[in-house]
């Protein structure tokens, strides 16, 4: 057991999309702060200007390494922070983290700072996707059994939740987006629009809206988002919008 | 129909759950840019320092007014501002204004600026409760059918999506809430850990973490927001944290 006295923090740091004016002051401040700075080489470079001269460990490693890494440093006495693009909380590092100091027994001061998730970006570029109740999925998860996916989907889809699907391209390839696509065909009509956003709202956005019987699984890219409308969802002046209560006079 | 050339620009601008330290540099460039800022009298206010000067618009109003107006603003040609905390992507003023947009058959140039999310800053609080795929749905929402709520709590409960409930309480008070919990205690165990969060990541904050058998409606407040855990969600060193298959050398 670390002792709380003797170890520095960890911060799990949410950077955004990627662009450098959708970073908060918190956790910019933060970067500028700590000694160690833990990441993908591709994260860091995003906050390259922030971390230069501080020692940054970016090599190809599981985020349970990464966990046991921000932890050894912290137990050294070192302000470390681990970097996540979008949220740290949403399929990211959080949830490994915690994970693993409990599995260890491990007591180590931490703090969360939540960055816009690549939803909340991919939305606003798309138009407004996600203004009514919607479902976050992840396709590409190989810790997850393939059959509980499949659930969530049907589940999702019967209830007309907009749902959002994360990582349709993963290891597995797009077997799994094309699985979804179905299953989603099975609900929704094929003129449901679906919204793709590869890294909304940074220099390389790339936005397309098409619907669920024209998606074309070759089209989505590792890096994509792909938002799914509910029966309501309509597409106007190149903007996809999920209505909520359209009607005069209620303040919800 | 508005013409393009002659009409100003409108931004939707999330700020965040409230910090000043929350909000993004875009966020905050657009505010000192514009010259009319419209919103809830409470959302101006915690960027007062930005809008010092310009017309600002607060007064009570339904969101179809808000859009109403700042198109109308915008047809004179000026470049306006409307507010939304948190995201305005999610249960906030974009859908609205695209659904007002349509009905009127009108062409304004529109730019959604996202900004983090009160789920984002609630879970960051509270652990990592959105480590794995969830659903989030809003409770008092007077434009949805009571039905079409508890189709969306049965589906969710039943496919073991973690939960997050927005506007708790609302106009009608905490009946549905109250349901809600009826109804997820048939699916879920009454140890399934509950984090309510009250303005997460501001100095007002306020957060609880307790279970499903055990959450009373009387303690929920008008501004929580609500996240259930899944079946594997746990409570550890007063973190609540949903897993995310923890295994070593899995890199998702």
């Amino acid at each position: 057991m670390l002792s709380l006295q003797m170890s520095g923090s960890i911060y799990l740091v949410g950077i955004g999309p990627g662009g450098r004016d959708s970073m908060t002051p918190r956790a910019r401040d933060r970067l500028k702060e700590v000694s160690v700075v833990i990441g993908h080489q591709a994260s860091l470079e995003l906050v390259s200007e922030l971390i230069a001269g501080k020692e940054t460990i970016s090599r190809e490693m599981s985020p349970v390494e990464r966990a046991e890494l921000a932890v050894a440093r912290a137990g050294e006495g070192k302000e470390v922070a681990v970097v996540s693009t979008g949220d740290p909380g949403i399929y990211a590092i959080a949830s490994t983290f915690f994970s693993y100091l409990k599995e260890n027994g491990l007591t180590v001061r931490v703090e969360v700072i939540p960055g816009i998730t690549v939803a909340s970006a991919a939305a606003a570029s798309l138009g407004s996707p996600l203004g009514h109740d919607f479902a976050v999925i992840s396709l590409a998860d190989l810790a997850t059994d393939q059959s509980d996916i499949k659930k969530r989907l049907e589940a999702a889809a019967r209830a007309d939740f907009v749902i959002v699907l994360y990582n349709p391209i993963g290891k597995v390839g797009d077997v799994r987006i094309k699985e979804a696509i179905t299953i989603l065909l099975t609900h929704r009509k094929a003129t449901t629009p679906v919204g793709i956003a590869i890294k909304a709202t940074t220099e390389q956005e790339r936005i397309e809206i098409t619907t669920l019987g024209e998606i074309s699984a070759g089209s989505i890219d590792t890096d994509a988002l792909v938002i799914i409308g509910n029966s309501e969802t309509f597409v106007y002046n190149g903007r996809m919008v999920t209505p909520r209560g359209y009607q005069k006079g209620i303040g919800y």
